[in-house]
């Protein structure tokens, strides 16, 4: 039997385990205690300005670690980071959200304790609509248990989890018991042969399958496996947008991001032809498969993901992604060689025309060639996004980018997050001027943990995105002096650019120096779009107008 | 029978008829159209950098005018307004938060369209634990009587309401009816009758009774009820901290804020030597009962709030706010006059020490001496809250300040909603730089909005409330060279100061300079606090270390 320990001890030493370093947060009366024993804990606390910040910092630690935390205090902390968590939630990112509250002895007659909304249960509820798994820790005998059960579930389905704990239980010992046994998924046998006898057969009859790899490759740690399959097949496989980079974009297999109508034409065509379709951890939103102007004939479709595994127009119940996965590796399928290896087309080179106003199309093809093996592309919402699809990633999970929830703000604090999980990634972020605007200035806290960052943003004075769709005043921003951030922060380097040569010339410098984030503004013109973000708005315009 | 109007435009009407002129907001796709119709109606748009900011200004737009509106797009905006929605909901702020959402007849099939967390109604559950009523706008034959229900709610409670338009209802043309009757609460006039009866004598058996007015007296509109009985009966009036401001603290009854043990002992002593209390609209959170240092006798209590009135340990049902103090102004009460009136303390003259590092307690001071009868002071949480609480305010409503949600951040967006609802107002901000990092940049807003708050920064470089609790690394905050943010902005005055002199010639500055912002920030020693915070912090470490 173990030595009994506290609750907090408990928990610290289980996301330890788990493999977490860092825990991203702000501090309030109702969570101080527990902020004092992660102090003295082998956990790293990451301070931001604000709670939304430690939320999208979190997230994209997780992204990259495989397991992220904020610690927040009660309602005015918790509240501040629904948004990220639902994110977090629709994107699968497995992220524990840790919360202080009143002390259950406190509780009683239901006094009006500050912090409080409706009821002291109200901030739970919330969060049962964003997670996968919640509890308030409110008797030592059950804790560890809960804390396990949740912890098991974040990591089950990659998803969010919510733990409340009163302040009163921080320093509490919990019982350990013989544990209840967390229910592990059973893999149907029967079940998966069938399926991958059904798939080998249909995938060897085909002349021109094609896998389409989703943001589950990435989520369940299953690059190796995918990487073998494609290899050992020789099948050609696109990406989805949320998914790209889970596999490296150089591999000569690997033919593009596809986004329907909305990608580029020559992956379409190779995806629109295929014979045999294999979708692999591919969640099927509306923005990855183009507004719906993806066509994907579910008669000649393998679709295997996390929470659902299908062949043509029937389900399997019983087979998880990654035992698919590993079976589909393992079996008899034959070698497609009758297709030439495509090539990374775009690592190219760039000449800055003189004296000619850069376009967002320039600037994603000089920022290709500034890419490397430790750049880390974050892509915020709007075209900062559609541009940067057919950036040529270099290695897996070396793109981030909330291309499903599409909560703009994403980007700079994902930055902290993901140098903290890894620092020999330097992030390369790229965001428009009304995501700066909302957590930009997280800036600071770049600078408080001595992180390199570089920004690059897209200023077109406004809401981009929403221009073509229907516009009027309410897409202006009013625009920042933003290279002039250091001045307020104390460190950083700051460039204005309007030109092919001065953007050549800003980035060049931005990627030499190190010592501190380098912030690029670009002036566009308001209505400079990416092809990518014309072709989706104007589908996007005929929904608004309907 | 009426004309048959859209369901947007009925909206936009029914919310101008209830006073309001301004919605802040954040376009997305999911809620174009709808903003496309609020460019063209007679309210105005106002835009800042982020949905919180938009909640923020909404609450106080709210507080000042009767009804504040925030609008926003689906889940990655809704869910950024969650917490100033609970905000609201705590402190009886009436605020009207409408969400865009992907049209009903998108949800067919229940597609993975952006924007969304687990199902469709995710963003609905959430906001019933935060509202008073909500409502999907899913149906043109319902649409009008629940837009009635939701208004109708959120005046009657003064607490917020939720309206979530699918963008396919913005342009449908709602179904006239025979509306159903809202239901009106219907006095008991024979409860009434016996609650003051007892009330009267009460009163006039004692000897030394004493007000204790709350904010509802503003949130319901009974300043002039509440003037009439104090003038009427010469009965000394004290007021909480978070209905700070409901008479003008210059009136010769006003004796200050009762906090307990918390505020003044001039106040605690009056008050509590009472030999008869007379709550009116003050709710009973544990900070305007000083952490529950209060010691208010129930024996000798009459209480009547919005949603209970009692007298010593028995209710009446059936008994409103408002009723009660009509009544009571017309009931046979007593003159009181055995009690000299009282004075404003504080209005004095201010000569700034030479060569001394400036103070809290005596920043306050100087404070005291420029407040005008236009001034509005908001203050954020921390000691900006509880070393204000000893301002003089001239004038009712001319505070603002979350006295018990207490959430970080509010005050700077609060400026933009105060000043749209009262240009004639000049907001005196003042703010930690914990809570200044989190909604602080909404300073652009002000700039693009031509509004001229003074902002008075605390800066003792950390969440400086919970030093005297339990301090550490977590408490600590990257300092930011907040007086240049003029330079970001394109707008506005900095300052920073240190001397008594420095502050003086600062602030004076300030007031003088109304064609923009002025934001002074004071470098405080990182453990100066003022009393009040060091009475109120030695109570909650006793909490935090149980």
């Amino acid at each position: 039997m173990a030595k009994s320990i506290t609750i907090s001890d408990y928990l610290i030493n289980k996301l330890y385990e788990a493999g977490v370093r860092h825990v991203f947060g702000i501090p309030g009366d109702f969570v101080l205690n527990f902020f004092k024993k992660l102090e003295e804990s082998k956990l790293k606390l990451v301070n931001v300005c604000d709670e939304q910040g430690a939320g999208y910092a979190a997230d994209a630690y997780a992204r990259v670690n495989g397991l992220g935390v904020v610690c927040v205090t009660y309602c005015v902390g918790g509240l501040k980071v629904a948004n990220t968590t639902a994110q977090a939630y629709a994107e699968e990112s497995p992220v524990v959200v840790i919360s202080g509250a009143p002390g259950i002895r406190e509780r009683e007659k239901n006094p009006l304790l500050h912090h409080k909304v409706k009821d002291f249960d109200t901030q739970k509820k919330i969060f049962e609509q964003l997670t996968v798994a919640s509890t308030v820790i409110d008797d030592p005998q059950t804790a560890f248990e809960e804390i396990d059960r949740v912890l098991h579930a974040v990591m089950q389905h990659k998803r969010p989890g919510y733990i409340e704990i009163p302040r009163d239980m921080v320093l509490e010992k919990g019982i350990s018991r013989h544990r209840s046994h967390v229910t592990q998924v059973q893999v149907d046998r029967d079940a998966l042969q069938e399926a991958i006898e059904e798939s080998t057969a249909m995938i060897n009859a085909a002349k021109k399958p094609v896998v389409i790899a989703g943001v589950e490759i990435q989520r369940f740690g299953l690059h190796d496996l995918l990487l073998k399959f494609i290899e050992k097949t020789k099948i050609p496989a696109a990406s989805t947008l949320l998914g790209k980079s889970v596999i490296s974009e150089r591999h000569p297999s690997f033919i593009g991001v596809y986004e329907g109508a909305i990608g580029r034409q020559d992956v379409l065509q190779r995806v629109e032809s295929a014979d045999c379709l294999i979708l692999l951890g591919a969640l099927l939103t509306d923005i990855d498969l183009g507004l719906f102007t993806a066509r994907l004939n579910q008669k000649i479709t393998i679709y295997a993901a996390s929470e659902k595994v299908s062949i043509r127009y029937h389900q399997y119940d019983g087979v998880d992604l990654k035992s698919f996965m590993q079976a589909l590796v393992n079996a008899d399928i034959h070698l497609h060689t009758n297709e030439k290896p495509y090539h990374a087309q775009v690592t190219g080179t760039f000449v800055p025309k003189r004296n000619t106003k850069i376009t967002v199309k320039r600037l994603f093809e000089k920022l290709n060639t500034v890419i490397t093996d430790d750049t880390v592309v974050i892509a915020d919402v709007g075209d900062a996004l559609f541009g940067a699809a057919d950036l040529c990633i270099h290695s897996k999970t070396e793109f981030l980018s909330p291309a499903y929830y599409a909560s703009l703000g994403f980007s700079v604090p994902a930055s902290i997050g993901v140098q903290m999980a890894n620092p020999a990634l330097r992030p390369l972020v790229i965001v428009g001027d009304g995501a700066f605007q909302m957590t930009g200035m997280e800036l600071t806290t770049v600078v408080r943990y001595k992180l390199n960052p570089i920004i690059v943003l897209l200023n077109n004075n406004g809401y981009g995105t929403e221009r073509p769709i229907l516009d009027g005043s309410f897409n202006d921003i009013h625009s920042w002096n933003y290279s002039r951030i250091p001045e307020i922060s104390g460190s950083g380097y700051g460039f204005v650019v309007e030109t092919e040569e001065e953007f050549d010339d800003a980035i060049t410098k931005a990627c030499r120096q190190k010592d501190s984030f380098n912030i690029i503004e670009v002036k566009l013109d308001n209505y400079d779009f990416s092809p990518a973000l014309i072709r989706m708005t104007s589908c996007m315009a005929k929904q608004v107008r309907k």
